[in-house]
Protein backbone atom coordinates (compact mmCIF):
# COMPACT_ATOMS: atom_id res chain seq x y z
CA UNK A 1 0.00 0.00 0.00
CA UNK A 2 1.53 3.62 -0.97
CA UNK A 3 1.01 5.91 1.86
CA UNK A 4 -0.25 9.55 0.61
CA UNK A 5 0.28 10.89 4.56
CA UNK A 6 0.38 14.29 3.39
CA UNK A 7 -3.19 14.29 2.90
CA UNK A 8 -4.29 12.32 5.70
CA UNK A 9 -2.09 14.21 8.15
CA UNK A 10 -3.82 17.69 7.11
CA UNK A 11 -7.39 15.88 7.43
CA UNK A 12 -6.62 14.34 11.06
CA UNK A 13 -4.03 16.47 12.82
CA UNK A 14 -5.51 19.55 11.84
CA UNK A 15 -4.17 22.27 14.16
CA UNK A 16 -1.12 20.37 14.06
CA UNK A 17 -0.26 19.66 10.85
CA UNK A 18 1.54 22.89 10.06
CA UNK A 19 4.21 20.90 12.72
CA UNK A 20 5.00 18.20 10.13
CA UNK A 21 8.02 19.32 8.08
CA UNK A 22 9.85 16.86 5.65
CA UNK A 23 11.50 14.04 6.93
CA UNK A 24 14.94 12.50 6.53
CA UNK A 25 14.68 9.47 4.31
CA UNK A 26 15.62 6.34 6.48
CA UNK A 27 16.81 2.94 4.26
CA UNK A 28 13.81 -0.02 4.83
CA UNK A 29 13.72 -2.52 2.69
CA UNK A 30 10.49 -0.82 0.78
CA UNK A 31 10.61 3.13 2.11
CA UNK A 32 7.87 5.20 1.39
CA UNK A 33 7.36 8.86 2.47
CA UNK A 34 4.71 11.48 0.89
CA UNK A 35 7.08 14.50 2.34
CA UNK A 36 4.66 17.93 2.91
CA UNK A 37 6.50 20.10 0.13
CA UNK A 38 5.25 23.66 1.91
CA UNK A 39 6.64 22.26 5.20
CA UNK A 40 9.96 21.15 4.15
CA UNK A 41 11.83 23.85 5.73
CA UNK A 42 9.93 24.08 9.10
CA UNK A 43 12.28 23.68 12.38
CA UNK A 44 9.81 22.99 15.30
CA UNK A 45 11.07 20.56 17.94
CA UNK A 46 8.29 18.78 19.20
CA UNK A 47 7.86 17.18 22.81
CA UNK A 48 8.58 13.90 22.64
CA UNK A 49 4.76 13.11 23.58
CA UNK A 50 3.82 15.56 20.97
CA UNK A 51 6.11 13.02 18.53
CA UNK A 52 4.27 10.51 19.95
CA UNK A 53 0.80 11.91 19.36
CA UNK A 54 2.21 12.90 15.63
CA UNK A 55 2.98 9.09 15.17
CA UNK A 56 -0.30 7.52 16.61
CA UNK A 57 -2.47 9.89 14.54
CA UNK A 58 -0.55 8.77 11.23
CA UNK A 59 -1.39 5.61 12.19
CA UNK A 60 -5.35 6.28 12.41
CA UNK A 61 -5.17 7.02 8.82
CA UNK A 62 -5.40 3.42 8.34
CA UNK A 63 -8.47 2.88 10.28
CA UNK A 64 -11.32 2.73 8.09
CA UNK A 65 -15.13 2.60 8.92
CA UNK A 66 -16.07 -1.26 9.35
CA UNK A 67 -12.38 -2.48 10.34
CA UNK A 68 -11.55 -4.50 13.13
CA UNK A 69 -8.75 -3.48 15.25
CA UNK A 70 -6.41 -4.56 17.55
CA UNK A 71 -4.98 -2.11 19.99
CA UNK A 72 -1.92 -2.09 21.38
CA UNK A 73 -0.26 -1.26 24.77
CA UNK A 74 1.73 1.74 26.00
CA UNK A 75 2.10 5.36 25.95
CA UNK A 76 2.18 5.88 21.98
CA UNK A 77 -0.53 3.66 21.00
CA UNK A 78 -2.91 5.04 24.00
CA UNK A 79 -2.87 8.38 21.96
CA UNK A 80 -4.20 6.01 18.46
CA UNK A 81 -6.54 4.54 21.12
CA UNK A 82 -7.82 8.16 22.20
CA UNK A 83 -8.05 9.32 18.11
CA UNK A 84 -9.79 6.30 17.43
CA UNK A 85 -12.36 6.89 20.24
CA UNK A 86 -12.76 10.55 18.97
CA UNK A 87 -13.65 9.63 15.21
CA UNK A 88 -15.83 7.25 16.10
CA UNK A 89 -17.41 10.35 18.50
CA UNK A 90 -18.18 12.66 15.74
CA UNK A 91 -19.03 10.04 13.49
CA UNK A 92 -15.83 9.73 11.32
CA UNK A 93 -15.94 6.41 12.16
CA UNK A 94 -18.58 3.85 12.23
CA UNK A 95 -18.56 0.02 12.75
CA UNK A 96 -15.27 0.04 14.25
CA UNK A 97 -14.52 -3.45 16.73
CA UNK A 98 -11.27 -2.91 18.96
CA UNK A 99 -9.57 -5.88 20.80
CA UNK A 100 -7.63 -4.17 23.40
CA UNK A 101 -3.64 -6.21 24.18
CA UNK A 102 -4.03 -5.39 27.53
CA UNK A 103 -6.26 -4.46 30.36
CA UNK A 104 -5.48 -0.93 30.71
CA UNK A 105 -6.18 -0.77 26.89
CA UNK A 106 -9.32 -2.08 27.30
CA UNK A 107 -10.33 0.22 30.43
CA UNK A 108 -9.42 3.36 27.82
CA UNK A 109 -11.07 1.97 24.73
CA UNK A 110 -14.51 0.72 27.08
CA UNK A 111 -14.16 4.60 28.86
CA UNK A 112 -14.18 6.03 25.44
CA UNK A 113 -16.69 3.91 24.33
CA UNK A 114 -15.39 1.85 21.49
CA UNK A 115 -16.86 -1.17 21.14
CA UNK A 116 -14.64 -3.81 22.05
CA UNK A 117 -14.46 -7.84 21.72
CA UNK A 118 -11.64 -11.02 22.34
CA UNK A 119 -10.03 -12.84 20.07
CA UNK A 120 -12.41 -15.47 20.82
CA UNK A 121 -15.04 -13.44 19.28
CA UNK A 122 -13.41 -11.89 16.49
CA UNK A 123 -10.55 -14.08 15.05
CA UNK A 124 -9.40 -11.84 11.85
CA UNK A 125 -8.47 -8.39 12.52
CA UNK A 126 -8.05 -5.92 10.00
CA UNK A 127 -5.34 -3.84 11.03
CA UNK A 128 -3.28 -3.75 14.73
CA UNK A 129 -1.73 -0.30 15.55
CA UNK A 130 0.63 -0.73 18.70
CA UNK A 131 3.99 0.90 19.77
CA UNK A 132 7.72 -1.48 20.06
CA UNK A 133 10.53 -0.98 22.30
CA UNK A 134 12.82 -1.50 19.57
CA UNK A 135 13.09 -1.56 15.89
CA UNK A 136 15.37 -2.62 12.88
CA UNK A 137 15.77 -1.35 9.62
CA UNK A 138 14.07 -4.18 8.45
CA UNK A 139 11.20 -3.21 10.49
CA UNK A 140 11.69 -6.14 12.85
CA UNK A 141 10.54 -5.26 16.50
CA UNK A 142 11.45 -5.91 19.69
CA UNK A 143 8.17 -5.97 22.17
CA UNK A 144 7.03 -6.57 25.44
CA UNK A 145 9.29 -4.51 27.85
CA UNK A 146 5.68 -4.28 29.62
CA UNK A 147 5.07 -7.80 29.98
CA UNK A 148 2.48 -7.98 27.44
CA UNK A 149 4.20 -9.95 24.54
CA UNK A 150 2.09 -12.69 24.66
CA UNK A 151 -0.84 -11.05 24.14
CA UNK A 152 0.14 -8.47 21.97
CA UNK A 153 1.88 -10.87 19.52
CA UNK A 154 -1.45 -13.08 19.34
CA UNK A 155 -3.76 -10.23 18.52
CA UNK A 156 -1.21 -8.84 15.94
CA UNK A 157 -0.49 -12.20 14.54
CA UNK A 158 -3.71 -12.01 13.76
CA UNK A 159 -3.83 -8.61 12.13
CA UNK A 160 -3.76 -8.81 8.25
CA UNK A 161 -1.92 -5.23 8.12
CA UNK A 162 0.39 -4.66 11.50
CA UNK A 163 1.23 -0.70 11.76
CA UNK A 164 3.81 0.21 14.47
CA UNK A 165 4.32 3.74 16.05
CA UNK A 166 7.53 4.80 17.60
CA UNK A 167 9.38 7.96 17.93
CA UNK A 168 13.21 7.77 17.02
CA UNK A 169 13.99 6.80 19.98
CA UNK A 170 12.86 3.40 19.35
CA UNK A 171 15.27 3.09 16.14
CA UNK A 172 17.98 0.59 16.61
CA UNK A 173 20.78 -0.95 13.90
CA UNK A 174 20.11 -4.18 15.13
CA UNK A 175 17.54 -5.37 17.57
CA UNK A 176 19.04 -5.92 21.06
CA UNK A 177 21.18 -3.04 20.20
CA UNK A 178 19.54 -0.41 22.34
CA UNK A 179 21.28 -2.36 25.47
CA UNK A 180 17.50 -2.76 27.31
CA UNK A 181 15.62 -5.62 28.24
CA UNK A 182 14.69 -8.57 25.40
CA UNK A 183 12.11 -10.06 27.31
CA UNK A 184 11.24 -13.75 27.27
CA UNK A 185 8.16 -15.63 29.41
CA UNK A 186 9.00 -18.85 30.20
CA UNK A 187 7.09 -20.95 32.62
CA UNK A 188 7.44 -20.63 36.15
CA UNK A 189 8.65 -24.31 36.77
CA UNK A 190 12.62 -24.63 36.99
CA UNK A 191 13.03 -21.10 35.75
CA UNK A 192 16.80 -21.03 36.66
CA UNK A 193 17.21 -23.89 34.33
CA UNK A 194 15.62 -22.09 31.64
CA UNK A 195 16.96 -18.97 32.25
CA UNK A 196 20.84 -20.48 32.07
CA UNK A 197 19.58 -22.53 28.54
CA UNK A 198 18.40 -19.08 27.30
CA UNK A 199 21.95 -17.15 28.44
CA UNK A 200 24.00 -20.40 26.67
CA UNK A 201 21.70 -20.51 23.60
CA UNK A 202 24.68 -19.56 20.82
CA UNK A 203 22.05 -17.65 19.20
CA UNK A 204 22.36 -15.18 21.94
CA UNK A 205 26.01 -15.18 22.53
CA UNK A 206 26.76 -12.05 24.70
CA UNK A 207 23.27 -11.90 26.33
CA UNK A 208 22.95 -11.56 29.69
CA UNK A 209 19.92 -13.39 31.11
CA UNK A 210 18.21 -11.98 34.15
CA UNK A 211 15.14 -12.76 36.11
CA UNK A 212 12.32 -9.79 36.29
CA UNK A 213 11.69 -8.35 39.66
CA UNK A 214 8.22 -6.82 41.10
CA UNK A 215 10.32 -5.42 43.98
CA UNK A 216 12.01 -8.60 45.83
CA UNK A 217 9.55 -10.91 43.98
CA UNK A 218 9.54 -12.42 40.57
CA UNK A 219 7.15 -10.09 38.33
CA UNK A 220 4.36 -12.54 37.34
CA UNK A 221 2.99 -12.16 33.98
CA UNK A 222 -0.91 -11.70 32.91
CA UNK A 223 -0.13 -15.24 32.08
CA UNK A 224 0.92 -16.31 35.83
CA UNK A 225 4.52 -17.09 33.90
CA UNK A 226 8.01 -15.43 35.08
CA UNK A 227 9.93 -13.18 32.61
CA UNK A 228 13.67 -13.72 31.82
CA UNK A 229 15.46 -10.43 30.21
CA UNK A 230 18.12 -10.82 28.14
CA UNK A 231 20.49 -7.78 27.54
CA UNK A 232 22.73 -7.20 25.33
CA UNK A 233 26.42 -5.30 24.39
CA UNK A 234 25.85 -5.21 20.66
CA UNK A 235 22.90 -6.31 18.23
CA UNK A 236 21.86 -9.97 18.31
CA UNK A 237 23.72 -11.40 15.28
CA UNK A 238 20.60 -13.02 13.49
CA UNK A 239 17.37 -12.29 14.82
CA UNK A 240 15.50 -14.64 13.09
CA UNK A 241 18.25 -17.44 14.59
CA UNK A 242 17.53 -15.85 17.90
CA UNK A 243 13.81 -16.53 18.08
CA UNK A 244 13.88 -20.21 16.12
CA UNK A 245 16.17 -20.96 18.92
CA UNK A 246 14.51 -19.26 21.95
CA UNK A 247 10.94 -21.02 20.53
CA UNK A 248 12.12 -24.54 20.64
CA UNK A 249 13.66 -24.44 24.44
CA UNK A 250 10.73 -26.16 26.26
CA UNK A 251 9.34 -24.04 28.79
CA UNK A 252 9.44 -20.83 26.78
CA UNK A 253 6.25 -19.98 26.28
CA UNK A 254 6.89 -16.40 24.28
CA UNK A 255 9.67 -13.98 23.30
CA UNK A 256 10.05 -10.19 22.71
CA UNK A 257 11.35 -10.68 19.13
CA UNK A 258 8.61 -10.02 16.64
CA UNK A 259 10.28 -10.60 13.35
CA UNK A 260 8.89 -10.24 10.31
CA UNK A 261 5.31 -8.77 11.75
CA UNK A 262 5.42 -5.35 11.18
CA UNK A 263 3.74 -4.02 7.35
CA UNK A 264 3.89 -0.46 8.20
CA UNK A 265 6.19 1.51 10.90
CA UNK A 266 5.51 4.82 11.58
CA UNK A 267 8.13 7.32 13.26
CA UNK A 268 8.14 10.21 14.93
CA UNK A 269 11.19 11.96 14.31
CA UNK A 270 12.23 15.84 15.78
CA UNK A 271 11.92 16.47 12.44
CA UNK A 272 8.57 15.25 11.54
CA UNK A 273 6.97 11.87 10.70
CA UNK A 274 8.51 8.78 8.63
CA UNK A 275 6.52 6.38 7.07
CA UNK A 276 8.46 2.85 6.79
CA UNK A 277 6.63 0.29 4.70
CA UNK A 278 7.53 -3.81 4.34
CA UNK B 1 23.48 -49.99 23.80
CA UNK B 2 22.61 -53.80 23.18
CA UNK B 3 20.38 -54.65 26.07
CA UNK B 4 21.62 -58.20 27.75
CA UNK B 5 18.27 -58.18 29.57
CA UNK B 6 17.95 -61.65 30.31
CA UNK B 7 20.38 -61.73 32.86
CA UNK B 8 19.45 -58.52 33.81
CA UNK B 9 15.97 -59.75 34.85
CA UNK B 10 17.13 -62.85 36.41
CA UNK B 11 19.37 -60.47 38.55
CA UNK B 12 16.58 -57.35 39.31
CA UNK B 13 13.54 -59.25 39.35
CA UNK B 14 13.95 -62.20 40.83
CA UNK B 15 11.38 -64.51 41.75
CA UNK B 16 9.06 -62.96 38.57
CA UNK B 17 12.06 -63.92 36.22
CA UNK B 18 10.45 -67.35 35.72
CA UNK B 19 6.93 -65.63 33.95
CA UNK B 20 9.06 -64.22 31.64
CA UNK B 21 8.84 -65.36 28.09
CA UNK B 22 10.34 -65.12 24.87
CA UNK B 23 9.03 -62.02 23.03
CA UNK B 24 7.20 -61.62 20.18
CA UNK B 25 9.53 -59.45 18.02
CA UNK B 26 7.95 -56.13 16.96
CA UNK B 27 9.09 -53.94 14.23
CA UNK B 28 11.17 -50.56 15.05
CA UNK B 29 14.19 -48.86 13.21
CA UNK B 30 16.45 -50.84 15.39
CA UNK B 31 15.08 -53.23 17.24
CA UNK B 32 17.22 -55.37 19.65
CA UNK B 33 15.45 -58.21 22.04
CA UNK B 34 17.46 -60.72 23.89
CA UNK B 35 14.81 -63.73 24.46
CA UNK B 36 15.47 -66.09 27.25
CA UNK B 37 15.46 -69.48 25.71
CA UNK B 38 14.68 -71.79 28.42
CA UNK B 39 11.27 -69.79 28.86
CA UNK B 40 10.41 -69.64 25.87
CA UNK B 41 7.75 -71.50 25.79
CA UNK B 42 5.86 -69.85 29.00
CA UNK B 43 2.79 -69.06 28.26
CA UNK B 44 1.73 -67.19 31.68
CA UNK B 45 -1.28 -64.44 31.89
CA UNK B 46 0.48 -61.50 33.66
CA UNK B 47 -2.20 -58.72 35.23
CA UNK B 48 -2.01 -54.92 33.96
CA UNK B 49 -0.27 -54.29 37.14
CA UNK B 50 2.51 -57.17 36.67
CA UNK B 51 3.35 -56.65 32.97
CA UNK B 52 3.37 -52.82 34.07
CA UNK B 53 5.44 -53.54 37.47
CA UNK B 54 7.54 -56.20 34.90
CA UNK B 55 8.14 -53.47 32.57
CA UNK B 56 9.47 -51.02 35.60
CA UNK B 57 11.77 -53.51 36.89
CA UNK B 58 13.77 -53.96 33.45
CA UNK B 59 13.83 -50.15 32.98
CA UNK B 60 15.70 -49.81 36.21
CA UNK B 61 18.49 -52.33 34.98
CA UNK B 62 19.42 -49.31 33.35
CA UNK B 63 20.12 -47.36 36.74
CA UNK B 64 23.80 -47.02 37.87
CA UNK B 65 25.01 -46.60 41.20
CA UNK B 66 26.06 -42.49 40.76
CA UNK B 67 23.27 -41.38 37.99
CA UNK B 68 21.42 -38.30 37.78
CA UNK B 69 17.60 -39.72 37.30
CA UNK B 70 14.89 -38.51 35.72
CA UNK B 71 11.32 -40.19 37.97
CA UNK B 72 8.28 -40.40 35.56
CA UNK B 73 4.76 -39.95 36.32
CA UNK B 74 2.43 -42.85 36.49
CA UNK B 75 0.98 -45.54 37.30
CA UNK B 76 3.82 -47.86 35.60
CA UNK B 77 6.65 -45.38 36.58
CA UNK B 78 5.50 -45.40 40.09
CA UNK B 79 6.92 -49.10 40.11
CA UNK B 80 10.23 -48.07 38.58
CA UNK B 81 10.38 -45.43 41.31
CA UNK B 82 9.66 -47.95 43.92
CA UNK B 83 11.88 -50.43 43.11
CA UNK B 84 14.96 -47.57 42.77
CA UNK B 85 13.79 -46.91 46.52
CA UNK B 86 14.26 -50.17 47.44
CA UNK B 87 17.59 -50.67 45.40
CA UNK B 88 18.48 -48.03 47.34
CA UNK B 89 17.95 -49.35 50.40
CA UNK B 90 19.19 -52.34 49.83
CA UNK B 91 22.70 -50.87 48.99
CA UNK B 92 22.78 -52.17 44.99
CA UNK B 93 21.95 -48.46 44.37
CA UNK B 94 24.21 -45.44 45.93
CA UNK B 95 24.48 -41.59 44.79
CA UNK B 96 21.53 -41.63 43.07
CA UNK B 97 19.97 -38.21 42.41
CA UNK B 98 15.90 -38.00 41.17
CA UNK B 99 14.54 -35.55 39.56
CA UNK B 100 10.74 -35.71 39.71
CA UNK B 101 7.67 -35.06 37.26
CA UNK B 102 5.19 -34.09 39.21
CA UNK B 103 4.26 -33.18 42.68
CA UNK B 104 3.08 -36.78 42.98
CA UNK B 105 6.36 -38.73 42.16
CA UNK B 106 8.18 -36.08 44.34
CA UNK B 107 6.35 -37.69 47.05
CA UNK B 108 6.65 -41.06 46.60
CA UNK B 109 10.20 -40.39 46.09
CA UNK B 110 10.55 -38.46 48.89
CA UNK B 111 8.63 -41.14 51.15
CA UNK B 112 11.32 -44.12 49.45
CA UNK B 113 13.86 -41.99 50.56
CA UNK B 114 15.72 -40.81 47.02
CA UNK B 115 18.15 -37.74 47.02
CA UNK B 116 15.93 -35.14 44.77
CA UNK B 117 16.77 -32.33 42.98
CA UNK B 118 15.11 -29.84 39.92
CA UNK B 119 16.87 -29.03 36.89
CA UNK B 120 17.58 -26.08 38.85
CA UNK B 121 20.15 -27.79 40.46
CA UNK B 122 20.79 -30.67 38.27
CA UNK B 123 20.42 -29.60 34.50
CA UNK B 124 21.82 -32.64 33.25
CA UNK B 125 20.40 -35.95 33.89
CA UNK B 126 21.64 -39.66 32.90
CA UNK B 127 18.57 -41.07 32.46
CA UNK B 128 14.98 -40.66 32.63
CA UNK B 129 12.66 -43.55 33.11
CA UNK B 130 8.46 -42.50 32.44
CA UNK B 131 5.56 -44.00 31.01
CA UNK B 132 3.96 -43.11 27.69
CA UNK B 133 0.09 -42.76 26.76
CA UNK B 134 0.64 -43.99 23.20
CA UNK B 135 4.16 -45.52 21.01
CA UNK B 136 4.63 -45.84 17.53
CA UNK B 137 6.24 -48.20 15.85
CA UNK B 138 9.34 -45.66 15.48
CA UNK B 139 9.33 -44.86 19.35
CA UNK B 140 7.46 -41.34 19.13
CA UNK B 141 4.85 -41.09 21.90
CA UNK B 142 2.48 -39.69 23.35
CA UNK B 143 1.95 -37.91 26.87
CA UNK B 144 0.52 -35.78 28.88
CA UNK B 145 -2.88 -37.51 29.39
CA UNK B 146 -1.85 -36.65 33.39
CA UNK B 147 -1.90 -33.06 32.51
CA UNK B 148 2.02 -32.90 33.54
CA UNK B 149 3.36 -32.86 29.77
CA UNK B 150 5.16 -30.05 29.93
CA UNK B 151 7.47 -30.83 33.09
CA UNK B 152 7.64 -34.31 31.89
CA UNK B 153 9.34 -33.13 28.31
CA UNK B 154 11.35 -30.93 30.06
CA UNK B 155 12.74 -33.09 32.17
CA UNK B 156 13.35 -36.10 29.37
CA UNK B 157 14.66 -33.63 26.93
CA UNK B 158 17.49 -32.84 29.83
CA UNK B 159 18.04 -36.40 29.83
CA UNK B 160 21.00 -38.45 28.28
CA UNK B 161 18.30 -41.52 27.73
CA UNK B 162 14.75 -41.74 27.78
CA UNK B 163 13.52 -45.11 28.83
CA UNK B 164 9.83 -45.36 28.22
CA UNK B 165 7.92 -47.87 29.74
CA UNK B 166 4.36 -49.27 28.30
CA UNK B 167 2.31 -52.53 28.71
CA UNK B 168 1.62 -53.59 25.09
CA UNK B 169 -2.14 -51.83 25.56
CA UNK B 170 -0.45 -48.23 24.28
CA UNK B 171 1.33 -49.24 21.38
CA UNK B 172 -0.33 -47.93 18.17
CA UNK B 173 0.12 -47.99 14.50
CA UNK B 174 0.40 -43.86 14.33
CA UNK B 175 0.04 -41.83 17.27
CA UNK B 176 -3.56 -40.78 17.92
CA UNK B 177 -4.12 -43.57 16.97
CA UNK B 178 -5.66 -44.62 19.83
CA UNK B 179 -8.50 -42.25 19.53
CA UNK B 180 -7.49 -41.06 23.26
CA UNK B 181 -6.42 -37.75 24.06
CA UNK B 182 -3.54 -36.11 22.64
CA UNK B 183 -3.03 -32.90 24.93
CA UNK B 184 -1.84 -29.58 24.01
CA UNK B 185 -1.10 -26.82 26.69
CA UNK B 186 -2.56 -23.61 25.90
CA UNK B 187 -2.70 -20.19 28.03
CA UNK B 188 -5.79 -19.18 29.46
CA UNK B 189 -5.77 -16.25 27.18
CA UNK B 190 -8.35 -16.62 24.44
CA UNK B 191 -8.42 -20.13 24.54
CA UNK B 192 -11.45 -20.56 22.27
CA UNK B 193 -9.11 -18.50 19.54
CA UNK B 194 -5.99 -21.32 20.22
CA UNK B 195 -8.67 -24.19 20.24
CA UNK B 196 -9.83 -23.17 17.36
CA UNK B 197 -6.79 -22.98 15.37
CA UNK B 198 -5.86 -26.03 16.39
CA UNK B 199 -8.57 -27.65 15.39
CA UNK B 200 -8.39 -26.15 11.56
CA UNK B 201 -4.31 -26.65 11.46
CA UNK B 202 -4.32 -28.88 8.41
CA UNK B 203 -1.62 -30.63 9.67
CA UNK B 204 -4.29 -32.27 12.56
CA UNK B 205 -6.74 -32.38 9.89
CA UNK B 206 -9.48 -34.91 11.34
CA UNK B 207 -9.03 -34.00 14.35
CA UNK B 208 -11.42 -32.70 16.69
CA UNK B 209 -10.49 -30.82 19.58
CA UNK B 210 -11.58 -30.28 23.28
CA UNK B 211 -10.96 -28.17 26.40
CA UNK B 212 -10.46 -30.52 29.08
CA UNK B 213 -12.79 -29.65 31.86
CA UNK B 214 -12.27 -30.47 35.38
CA UNK B 215 -16.26 -30.92 36.45
CA UNK B 216 -17.91 -27.82 35.46
CA UNK B 217 -14.70 -25.48 35.25
CA UNK B 218 -11.92 -25.72 32.77
CA UNK B 219 -8.89 -28.09 33.88
CA UNK B 220 -6.39 -25.71 34.77
CA UNK B 221 -2.44 -27.33 34.97
CA UNK B 222 0.61 -27.14 37.20
CA UNK B 223 1.47 -23.68 35.02
CA UNK B 224 -2.04 -22.33 35.35
CA UNK B 225 -2.78 -23.24 31.75
CA UNK B 226 -5.27 -24.87 29.78
CA UNK B 227 -5.25 -27.89 28.16
CA UNK B 228 -6.82 -28.70 24.72
CA UNK B 229 -7.48 -32.27 24.22
CA UNK B 230 -7.13 -33.42 20.38
CA UNK B 231 -8.91 -36.89 19.30
CA UNK B 232 -8.57 -38.42 16.23
CA UNK B 233 -10.37 -41.11 14.46
CA UNK B 234 -7.35 -41.84 12.23
CA UNK B 235 -3.86 -41.02 13.18
CA UNK B 236 -2.41 -38.03 12.34
CA UNK B 237 -1.05 -38.25 8.80
CA UNK B 238 2.82 -36.83 9.88
CA UNK B 239 3.46 -36.20 13.55
CA UNK B 240 6.54 -34.04 13.07
CA UNK B 241 4.79 -31.75 11.38
CA UNK B 242 1.65 -31.86 13.04
CA UNK B 243 4.11 -31.12 16.43
CA UNK B 244 5.91 -28.75 14.17
CA UNK B 245 2.57 -26.64 13.29
CA UNK B 246 1.37 -26.84 16.90
CA UNK B 247 4.21 -25.17 18.57
CA UNK B 248 4.76 -22.33 16.36
CA UNK B 249 1.09 -21.58 17.72
CA UNK B 250 1.40 -18.64 19.33
CA UNK B 251 0.01 -19.24 22.58
CA UNK B 252 1.09 -22.67 23.05
CA UNK B 253 3.21 -23.68 25.66
CA UNK B 254 3.86 -27.59 24.67
CA UNK B 255 2.16 -30.15 23.74
CA UNK B 256 1.97 -34.29 24.05
CA UNK B 257 3.69 -35.29 21.07
CA UNK B 258 7.26 -36.21 22.26
CA UNK B 259 9.05 -36.90 19.37
CA UNK B 260 12.71 -38.14 18.61
CA UNK B 261 12.96 -38.46 22.35
CA UNK B 262 13.11 -42.14 23.58
CA UNK B 263 15.69 -44.00 23.82
CA UNK B 264 14.72 -47.23 24.71
CA UNK B 265 10.99 -48.38 24.77
CA UNK B 266 10.34 -51.40 26.98
CA UNK B 267 6.82 -52.69 26.72
CA UNK B 268 4.92 -55.29 28.87
CA UNK B 269 3.08 -57.69 26.72
CA UNK B 270 0.82 -60.86 28.22
CA UNK B 271 3.34 -63.08 26.80
CA UNK B 272 7.03 -61.07 28.11
CA UNK B 273 9.19 -58.25 27.89
CA UNK B 274 10.24 -56.90 24.78
CA UNK B 275 12.75 -54.29 24.75
CA UNK B 276 13.14 -51.95 21.68
CA UNK B 277 15.69 -49.60 20.81
CA UNK B 278 16.58 -46.95 18.28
Amino acid sequence: MTVTGAAHVFTLSQARSSLIPLLAGRKTKSFRCTPIPAMATAEVKLSQDELKKQAAWKAVEYVKSGMKLGLGTGSTAAFAVDKIGQLLKDGTLTDIVGVPTSIRTYEQALSLGIPLATLDEVSELDLAIDGADEVDPNLHVVKGRGGALLREKMVELASKKFVCIVDESKLVQGLGGSKDAMPVEIVQFCWKYNLNRLQNLPELAGGVAKLRMDGDKPYVTDNSNYIVDLYFEEPIKDAHAAAEAISKLTGVVDHGLFMDMVDVCIVARANGIEVQEK
